[in-house]
């Protein structure tokens, strides 16, 4: 052992890591959401980590901390400046779209699963460094509203797999929203609408003094805002909820024709699950249709864990074409560092195996060797013990790594293979060439 | 449309970026080298992206070109730049073993895929962002010779089954070199490894010029290295064309022990694809027993597509242990865009749906619903047409993103489901609930 200088390693704050074994989770679950975005016939795509800075503040200086890179060694020259890591799978995408446009079918259905940085003070549910999952639909044109309902269907079939705690994905649409506010006489829609969207922050009296105070709002306009936002149902019944409340434009019609055909597309799924909920507002200013929020109901504060919607115009800074699309977005390291960090994980094995070939002895190594190529042919994973060595040391590591099943190799010249199930401590005689996991 | 101003997308020089239908050939590569990592037993570990700067120069300055990160809109305060993005896997690697010392079972095995950074000059098979996918063995105080069998022998079966164009896997053992050269009576043995590495560039007359002038070795001395750095062999009967050289040394028998060792274990492998190749020096200090390279047959100039060897002390940088180690690193995009480049990956579907669903009418909308929702249930990869429309056009949509089968639902209430085979043209009657994909 060298007597070098030791550097203690220590966590980076927002920077998450996993032991194996929680890391073992964190991939079923990335197996099950890309499967169910396969399932439903997205393609994957992934973009370079890093964009062009000018591609990252295409659309004028980002709220988002993006995070530059610099070689160590370089010298002070200009071009260096110029590459970022990205800070959402969104703008890299209409950017892809943009580029590849004569070599996508359209509509471009794609999923994405990577990694995105934001140079952020780390706090509870946000990382510098984390994983998105996202699913769009990008078209030339129109995107037709069957993807409106189809998006939330696919989140929902994955939530519900993935057993988390209690959530409830939430859709509004913000024609409803500017064309009621339009219906009312307000001249400035959007902005009720980001007002509207702070009302989880500063409450229903915050907003209502902000409706007043900054818009100048008439009484009438501002209890009808705020009436607008208290409304919530689990079908398309809500829409007469919105219509009772008086407000008409054709904006608003709009809307709540394709408020009431995604909800009716859906009213197949538990109820409950995917709720109408008009507070909803979603303060970005590219959301033009339907609009997504989940959240976990014991935890409304941690914020949204998936959300997306509707936008006209998303690759307009990279193309002269117009390219509506849809989205949707998990956050998949909030999800799961928050159910890891509440002890809701449970911890398997490290160990992806399904067997543990034990070495009886150096003579009957080549036994071994062969047991568990036979297993591995068959589809099994398979770890051979590394040498030798007492039974009970090899049983104790695979109970260690939670291997379910040590399989005991002739320990001599035609003898009998056995076979231990780890759980019940139950050994029995089996065969190689035809045993399957139970 | 608006009429904001163009930012017209550019690939950006060293960040390979792939369209649907070629990222989906990748990502079948990328499950068959996880799943056979898996099939071993190897675990799935990811780090951050990113290390503390110290962590990555644990070791001295290092020869890679680090990227490093600053926030757009940093102050100019020192702590900022103390994050960089990893060059490798092997530095993350001996941190995290470091960190999460008492939380692993050892011997440790972990298979690690993830994109890593250097700040090259951009040229062929280097690359700005790139993605390794390596397997290592970790243990306290001595890794069992086992290993040193088991991981050539895992990544064999991975290129053999990506059908790659012809490659050798070499190798040799550190300890023979130094050994011969110390039986040779050379003071310096490092010195020549270092040398001896340069073969391929310099060839045998610039190694037999440096090892003369820089070194100051005899011409015996020199032969024999020369003579040393041609053995060749597909079985340990190189052992014996090493003794017949004459040099002796207890560190060439035990080097030359293990060597055996490995061929024999490897013996069943197809003859020529794994060599002993004594001119295989990898120049990297940290190797200390047996080495690996692989190279294109076609293409030796382009340089290693998977390499690495066994280490004494990997992560003594970070902690007061002996934690020797073995692994070996795929360079996946190394070879995959070499491959592309190359013409020779086969571009099929842009999509991984198995069938597409026809809307055929409004009317029929829900049939093809609950028809896309049948066949999904039973684990195919299914697309609904995403509106009704011509039949022709929903055909040349299949056909275009590569679909292999079109599904008609029943035009009319009780009528017969159909299933169209795009390849063969055959359209027959077909039942949603027990139709295979043949």
């Amino acid at each position: 052992m060298s007597d070098q200088q030791v550097v203690r390693p220590a966590p980076i704050s927002g920077f998450p890591e996993w032991t194996p074994e929680i890391r073992l989770v964190e991939l079923h679950w990335l197996d099950r959401i890309r499967r169910t975005f396969e399932r439903y016939g997205f393609c994957s795509v992934e973009t370079p980590s890093v964009e062009a800075l000018d591609v990252l503040l295409a659309k004028g200086e980002t709220s988002q901390e993006v995070y530059t890179l610099r070689r160590l060694q370089a010298d002070d020259s200009a071009d260096e400046a110029r590459l970022g890591l990205h800070f959402d799978l969104t703008v890299p995408t209409a950017r892809y779209v943009a580029q590849h446009f004569n070599d996508l079918v359209f509509p471009f259905k794609r999923y994405q699963i990577q990694r995105v940085w934001r140079g952020e003070r780390p706090q509870e549910g946000r990382f510098r460094e984390f994983t998105q999952c996202d699913i769009d639909v990008i078209n030339v044109d129109s995107v037709p509203l069957h993807f409106d309902a189809e998006l939330p269907r696919i989140v929902h079939e994955i939530l519900t797999g993935l057993e988390l705690p209690g959530w409830t994905l939430n859709i509004n649409n913000r024609k409803v929203l500017q064309g009621f506010y339009e219906g009312l006489g307000i001249g400035d829609p959007l902005a009720v609408i980001r007002i509207a969207d702070k009302i989880d922050k500063v409450g229903p009296a915050g907003v209502q003094r902000m409706l007043a105070d900054d818009l100048g709002l008439s009484t009438e306009q501002i209890t009808a805002c705020l009436e607008l936002a208290q409304v919530r149902g689990t079908d398309s019944s809500v829409i007469k909820d919105i219509t009772r409340l008086g407000a008409k434009s054709d904006l608003l019609t709009e809307g709540l024709d394709e408020l009431a055909f995604v909800l009716d597309s859906l009213s197949d799924l538990p109820t409950g699950s995917v709720v109408a909920d008009l507070s909803v507002a979603r303060g970005l200013d590219y959301y033009t249709g339907t609009v997504y929020e989940c959240k976990f109901t014991d935890w409304p504060d941690y914020g949204s864990i998936c959300a997306g919607g509707r936008y006209e115009n998303l690759a307009g800074s990279f193309i002269r074409r117009s390219l509506p699309g849809i989205g949707l977005s998990i956050g998949l390291t909030r999800i799961f560092a928050k159910l890891v960090a509440e002890g809701l994980i449970q911890p398997g094995p490290s160990s992806p195996s399904d067997v543990l070939v034990v070495v009886p002895s150096d003579e009957r190594r080549q036994a071994a060797v062969a047991t568990a190529a036979r297993l591995r042919e068959r589809g099994l994973n398979t770890e051979l013990y590394h040498q030798a060595d007492k039974i009970g040391k090899q049983i104790r590591y695979a109970s260690r790594k939670g291997i379910p099943f040590v399989w005991f190799p002739p320990f001599e010249e035609g003898g009998p293979h056995e076979v231990k199930d780890m759980a019940s401590g139950e050994q029995t005689a089996a065969d190689p060439t035809s045993w399957h996991r139970p």
